[in-house]
């Protein structure tokens, strides 16, 4: 539903309680059950503050509110691979593995609402750790790395 | 997702945000469009209360939070019809139209948290009128209809 390019008539509340439904699912079935372990998640609430808070212009009020479960299980660490959506788009454009979908179709006004949200949580949020995203991809996994290791 | 009996790892706060999902597309694609007339509406913000908050133990805090949007738009008047769950249910079961869903196929004891939470929300909320769904068709038809006609 999310995700299929054919559903043009979700709405951004619609959009918003359905990413939090799976979210919750998620925590149930995935998170919640591996707390004693060191756990790896792509994506997470941070998407949701900035797709649908910023990028819907919903608001973070809102978007806190319908995850209200999410909120009790924050990461201690997140991570921010920051990049011109113009180039990430160009990318999934020459990815074979990943097509674009709902959320890659909408114009570039939205692609940067979405980065403005990512910038400006990581500028509050001392969990954040922005990467640069220009770099080649075992500079990425190495910087990332490093972070890990020296957390744990 | 929500109605289908195979469905049996659905968690709560997961059929909590689809419902909310489920309602704020509702909310934009059919209500809001139609403030400027009386509109008639099944079930709304009161089932989820009703079942989730009192249902699934949720509470009324969680579930009001998921569905922030609806609380913009609460209706003038409820009916709830009155029934013993038992009663109810053996009616579902000789339906024709009506096969038992995967809410239906509850156990008694979360039928009667829901008609717990109905009762416990007519009490507090005036716009409350409970109906014996104990009468025949005509007569509950017909109480609903001059209380309609009255506050109109």
């Amino acid at each position: 539903m999310l995700l299929n390019n054919k559903n043009t008539d979700l709405k951004p509340h619609t959009e918003a309680l359905l990413f939090a439904a799976s979210r919750a699912q998620h925590l149930d079935e995935v998170i919640i059950p591996n707390l004693d372990k060191v756990i790896l998640c792509d994506r997470y609430i941070d998407s949701s503050f900035a797709y649908q808070a910023y990028g819907r212009d919903l608001g973070m009020d809102f978007v806190k509110k319908v995850n209200d479960y999410a909120l009790c299980y924050m990461p201690d660490l997140t991570f921010y691979i920051d990049l011109d959506p113009e180039v990430g788009l160009a990318r999934v454009s020459k990815s074979r593995s990943h097509k674009k979908d709902r959320l890659d179709s909408e114009q570039t006004i939205f692609h940067d609402k979405v980065r403005n949200g990512y910038l400006e949580l990581a500028k509050t949020e001392k969990r954040y750790k922005v990467i640069n995203g220009n770099q080649d991809v075992e500079s990425i996994y190495n910087e990332i790395l490093n972070v890990i290791l020296e957390r744990l």
